[in-house]
């Protein structure tokens, strides 16, 4: 398999780094700044129309959804053990919690935009953003009760690629919500964060960051 | 297998309901008011611990999340169709089009929150729903390019559930863009709302409604 990475430091597109270290897979990685005009080239543009990470080019073919590939890379690796296939009694959990990842994702992608992209407080709505912080961790309480039976990883039999897919969501997570409340959640989150195929995928000293500060207050309305 | 669809009528769930028409699958269906407290109900909360839609009950097991749901059936139910296998051709494509049915989702979600229940003004930012609205936009333009060859839906080979994932967000997205410049996509939306299956999808005559307005204006700045 010939794969290349399209990539943006701490954007969506991580999952799909850490997925690739995880498999032990090679790969040729393109990596682009997220704030300035790299992703609105032409050449880019050609292979993402809406100027966005991931894409990703495996053997030819363009893809560009990060739940699609790593679903996708994870079936075509079965032997690696992070898919579950079909006929496994956890299809329905794994493909629940794969999907789950961009549930999460979408709020911190909100976040992100609300505190980040629209940085004059006229453009943002404190309304808005107080209203995503609480879906975001009302949306986390459903791993605070899955978690809750002891189990180290989201599938009771161990570590699968719906981790990679609902962790990077949880890795960002305590930018915008404390975790105080959801203490099986910070567990998981401390055991995903000492893997070494995830700490290869987070950006190099000196890279510049979309994240630059340690928690995002949102402000009074 | 026994199915019970717990839904709101236009929301999310709808995918769920339109695949099963498509199916042909038997199911009980819940109907929850998208406005009132019934979704907040503990019975409700103990099935979906953030209080959305869709859940399904299936054989015993509960799935939250639509697009998993819709291709977990679709998978269950290989003779119909409307899957495409690990080992097919359009196995990538597949995938990546059935999880972009969220990117799509997640700009309408954004704009329902905006529009309808950010009711008043000052809790809105007419930047964000502007930007929203141009996102939007430009994720569409990934679908009318793909469209451009003539083909029917998605996939060179026929209907499938990436349609059904993907078409939910067509079917709501000229209520805030306008399709004009995108005339494959606009052609594909007439395509799929004339589907027996997609039209017992949708909410019976006077029943309320997530979306009153046929088109939502970005307020001025």
């Amino acid at each position: 398999m010939k794969i290349t990475l399209h990539h943006a430091h701490e954007a969506r597109s991580m999952r799909v780094l850490w997925l690739l270290e995880e498999l032990g897979l090679p790969y040729e990685l393109q990596v682009y700044d997220f704030f300035d005009k790299s992703l609105r080239s032409d050449s880019y543009l050609a292979l993402h129309p809406a100027g966005r990470v991931p894409a990703v080019e495996i053997d030819g073919q363009v893809m560009l959804e990060s739940g699609a590939i790593v679903e996708y890379l994870a079936e075509r690796c079965a032997d690696m053990g992070l898919g579950r296939a079909p006929q496994s009694d956890e299809r329905m959990a794994y493909l629940d919690l794969l999907h789950y990842g961009e549930t999460l994702g979408q709020h911190l992608a909100n976040l992100t935009q609300a505190h980040i992209v629209l940085y004059e407080p006229w453009m943002r709505s404190p309304t808005q953003m107080g209203l995503e912080t609480k879906r975001l961790a009302k949306v986390l309480g459903r791993l605070e009760q899955l978690l809750s039976d002891g189990r180290d990883y989201l599938l009771a039999s161990g570590f699968s690629a719906a981790d990679v897919a609902v962790g990077y969501g949880i890795w960002l997570a305590p930018r915008f919500v404390h975790l105080d409340a959801l203490p099986h959640v910070a567990a998981y989150r401390a055991r995903l964060i000492t893997r070494p195929a995830f700490a290869k995928a987070l950006p190099p000293e000196g890279a510049r960051r979309i994240y630059t500060q340690a928690f995002y207050e949102v402000p009074n309305v």
